[in-house]
């Protein structure tokens, strides 16, 4: 390995660039898709080098702001849950935030997902939210297959909110789910507290297809009071 | 400028050097403020180009999850709203989101925000979020200034929730509420719309203040109905 110390490019010539480009975007109304110019136009027109457009494009990837394929043109991207899900993953792993504040941030969400979705779902996203649950229920003991399920029906419910800062905050729940979910699902130890779970999940899913807004809110509290539950007795919660 | 185009580095081997590190912080436990080894350190581990660290570490940056100050050891990032910021202000930008949606998921935040704040606040946060309605008021008509007692109060009110992922979510709307919110209170014609508002706003606090949690989210509701009113009418909704 080399002692050579690369020099930083200077923090401010990076942000500055990453503002020009985001004004670009907002300023010629590119939506999603839309083509950038590349690199060195900007280079030349901030007077900057092509090395510090270079960072600026990339931390803007990083955000999932552009998309950026090798030997093509920069495109405006479309939002998606990553770049929050790697903030809450983060503020996790670091103890910033335990489980339980992200389960209550969830809950906060999801009982308003639901009552949108009871409000709005149309008969195609009906029939996906119980697939789901129905899903869950088919799944039996293999708590892989299960677990999937019950990741799909949130996210179904908060696809059919309509509303899509919704969904791609739910989504970026999924890689604390993935995790936490299995584990949930292998400490529910008798039968009943399984059938439970799944009779819960299963009556989320009838009230937002027979769009029963209050019983659809009272059935995903009902769910978060037990899993918030699950989390404490499981030591998540600290 | 030079037409020579920079052959750029693969993005899987970033993506791989980014979870190394992400590993590298979960794997020793490490809160925020620990210093990280150098880019030298990953890249001879990972066999790996300095130049694809130098990325992965310019992209963690750009993520808030390590510190990279010139000349010194990256250091693990505290979460701050800023990237969430990052992520609804582009989703705003291009028209995937709308301010409504971004107000519609505020309001299922802030209700139980203002119902956590209600049960937890200490009397010094209590003083704090008194303060912030009282100086909306003692602002007058000086938008600017009530626009950041608004804020403040909102945001006083997250930090009183005890639980920082959801101050940190609120806090990723203020960019948004710097250019709605002084737009709302202009187009509130009359002084009895604006004291309507500001008396809705000093009724959360109190309610805050008193430990009232019932009165607390009901007038958050009536706040957020009100503004999301507000949007509709400036046609800001679509």
């Amino acid at each position: 390995m080399t002692t050579l110390k690369l020099v930083p490019t200077s923090v401010s010539l990076v942000e500055k660039a990453m503002v020009r480009v985001r004004d670009y975007i907002r300023d010629n109304d590119l939506k999603v898709g839309a083509t950038l110019p590349g690199e060195g136009h900007f280079a030349a027109e901030l007077g900057v080098s092509r090395a510090v457009m270079r960072e600026a494009f990339g931390a803007l990837a990083a955000l999932h702001q552009i998309d950026v394929a090798n030997g093509r043109r920069a495109k405006v991207a479309a939002i998606d849950g990553s770049v929050m899900a790697s903030s809450i993953d983060h503020a996790v792993a670091t103890s910033q935030v335990s489980v339980a504040d992200v389960w209550d941030v969830r809950r906060a969400l999801e009982l308003r997902t639901v009552a949108l979705a009871a409000q709005n779902c149309t008969p195609d996203q009906a029939a996906a939210i119980l697939a789901a649950a129905e899903g869950m229920a088919a799944a039996a003991h293999d708590i892989s297959l299960l677990s999937r399920a019950d990741i799909e029906l949130h996210r179904a419910i908060a696809s059919a909110s309509g509303n899509p800062l919704f969904l791609q905050i739910v989504r970026s729940f999924e890689g604390l789910l993935e995790v936490a979910v299995p584990r949930a699902w292998d400490t529910r130890e008798t039968e009943q507290q399984r059938r439970d779970m799944l009779a819960r999940h299963l009556e989320i899913a009838q009230a937002v297809a027979s769009h029963d807004v209050g019983g659809a809110i009272a059935a995903m509290d009902a769910h978060f009071d037990a899993s918030i539950g699950d989390l404490i007795r499981n030591g998540d919660a600290a």
